[in-house]
């Protein structure tokens, strides 16, 4: 197949579609969001069974039992997807909120008001309910989507972008406001990363070499989701019953998820009255500990810390553990091996905390906070479509906001520059 | 050379400077801007004679004679150059600014808060004021940025750049905080756009030739600045005397800039009313018309339109007219062939403006006004950095607060996550 012109066609069909919900008001987006709903609960039985033909290749990709888990579309879930459209169309319209306006002194009115930013692609991998999570907040916000999940995924996929564009059709919507891409061709990729003028921006969630095949291919903008390296420090002004809570919390709510604690870095000021304590709580709760040498001395026969482990996503019941000098030693350590995530410290002290969120150069920047807490959710943004690991446009957790761009709407009564 | 290992070297130094400038508060980079525009004024004699330098090979490297003036430095232009810095040095600190600060319900406290970008580099042509313009919103933004003149200025651009770093070292800041790349080698645009964990963003500024390059090559965040085909559409419920106004204003007060009026539309309902009358008093500005069929029924002897002028960026005392059947006739014409900068209507209703509004893609839209009013002085916004074309991240007039990005700064008293 020709993907170049495979691509061309449908965002064509998409840009056309996004030029009609550019003109919808919320509540033409919210009935429809709520059609979606009712259309995917409607097929469930469909869903299951294109479902079913995926889990039944899943052994054929090689997917882990975690993976499995996650492709698995049960009635459950299939009514969390429904219910999750049904809170985005509950949230506020991002579009026609204005940023800042003001009058001129000759008169003349500024405005910056949010307005969809057109046509967004969107390519994951794994968890079908992606598709019916980011079609629901791109039409929220009135972009046109082109979604292009896994192969592993992309019977469920296509059933699910059936249902919301029969949801879509019975509100009066274009159906092409929601594109799955229907092929496993990998040039699809390239060919959606290179659509400069028919598709605005790109979104890749996934594995760290999905996201680098994407930006190497691109020629249109692409917000990165790249993976959670988090800190946790430990200042010497922490209390350190709060540190303990925050560094078990961090490292073993959930260890599988990016804003999990990677490295934990401790004050030598109050290391040894800190470490020993903590560790035999971690190595309780079944973490492997892999530390420094000072970490070592202090903590008896832990693995020894290599450069690898400091730039090591474990997203597993493993941590790297250090002892640092100081603040500013801290801070160098997560500029440099961190991911610009979220990174938390633990300390007493005003100035402490106002040097670290100054200088450490993160989305999130956590004070006595468990780093579990970066997420769209909890920040209170409604569902999110990711959290960017970018700087541009939008950084740490994005929402419908975030798929809005502005305009600059000027309004006079015959100005004209003298 | 090796573009890449030299790019690395700069950059590296950059980055480190970049780490000092967010740690610094404002009144230490107000003071420093105030430095640097004392050490331009003080080098005058060496920039002129620098720029003499660069003038002497001006017929070589084929300036035309607005080029020329362009590239001239003066001693009217040293100083207004210095009180650029200046002004920039009165604006509000756009770091630390707060744009959105809520607490949750469990307490924790969330606050998004404005930070510096990091490294910015910015790839130019021709005028060298840019330098010092670039430099000094970047360093009020606490960036370190990385400045690609022309050729054909790199005399008077390492001047201003040596000026520059002794005002920085005067102030106590990094003189690494402003670099001017020092070779003419292209290899080394290449090599800065692919700057990844170097260099944060790349804005070129320039002809299409050099935009199109840069983002090419790029592996990192560009906001492009490209043309502007800005047109006047006359709605049929238009008030025509200032129709007329504006038309005129759009055209003739500076052809030669990017928010100049390309195209002028024109209702079919008051089209007869209006053109004759207004193309007479064009033609006397000595306007050269170039219409649809029917512009020429209307106004008769005038050249004929190609689909090619429609998407032409005159930049000079030449017109496209065409006259359109309706509103959407409007719409269509300018999403299609306009380059979404800046566009306006003029209307009496408030129905038309609001459907032009909404439906036109452009950067900023204008109801009632020249387009000439697109520009970030003019905004309100104090010095800019340039017109974005792009729609992430910063789109039309982009001012100090473009320069930054935000963290998400959480704090919490021992919050963990359930």
């Amino acid at each position: 197949m020709d993907a170049s012109l495979y691509v061309t066609q449908l965002a064509g069909a998409a840009r056309k579609a996004a030029g009609e919900l550019a003109l919808t008001n919320g509540k033409v987006r919210d009935d429809a969001l709520r059609a979606c709903a009712a259309a995917i609960r409607k097929a469930g039985d469909e869903l299951q069974e294109a479902n079913r033909k995926d889990l039944a290749r899943s052994e054929q990709f090689g997917l882990t039992g975690a993976m499995v888990k996650r492709l698995t579309l049960d009635a459950q879930r299939i009514d969390s997807m429904s219910g999750a459209l049904e809170e985005i169309a509950r949230q506020v319209d991002p579009v026609g909120k204005t940023i800042v306006a003001y009058n001129r002194p000759n008169g003349l009115r500024i405005e910056k008001r949010r307005v969809p930013i057109g046509v967004i692609g969107i390519i994951f991998e794994s968890r079908p309910n992606v598709t019916s999570d980011a079609a629901g907040l791109c039409l929220k916000s009135a972009n046109a989507c082109i979604l292009r999940g896994g192969k592993e995924a992309i019977h469920s996929n296509l059933a699910i972008a059936a249902a919301l564009r029969k949801g879509l059709a019975s509100a009066g919507l274009p159906p092409q406001a929601v594109t799955v891409i229907d092929t496993t061709d990998r040039e699809v990729v390239t060919a959606m990363a290179g659509a400069q003028g028919l598709i605005d921006l790109i979104i890749p969630r996934g594995g760290a070499g999905l996201i680098k095949a994407v930006c190497e291919a691109a020629t249109i903008p692409v917000i990165k989701h790249y993976d959670g390296i988090c800190h946790v420090y430990v200042h010497a002004e922490a209390d350190l019953k709060m540190a303990e809570t925050i560094a078990m919390n961090a490292k073993c709510q959930y260890p599988a998820v990016c804003n999990a604690m990677e490295t934990l870095l401790v004050d030598a000021a109050i290391a040894d009255a800190f470490l020993p304590g903590l560790c035999a709580k971690l190595l309780d709760a079944g973490v492997e500990i892999r530390g420094c040498e000072r970490t070592g001395q202090l903590v008896g026969d832990v693995k020894v810390a290599t450069e690898e482990d400091w730039t090591t996503e474990y997203l597993d019941l493993v941590l790297s553990v250090k002892v640092v000098d100081s603040l500013e030693a801290a801070i160098g350590h997560i500029n440099t091996y961190g991911s610009h995530h979220t990174d938390a410290i633990v300390t007493g002290s005003i100035g402490a905390a106002e040097i670290f969120t100054a200088a450490v150069d993160s989305a999130s920047v956590m004070v006595n906070a468990s780093t579990r807490w970066a997420d769209g959710q909890r920040y209170g943004l409604g569902a999110e479509i990711g959290i960017s690991t970018d700087k541009l446009h939008a950084r740490g957790p994005m929402g419908a906001d975030d798929l809005t761009t502005y305009k600059w709407i000027v309004t006079g009564d015959g100005h004209v520059v003298e």
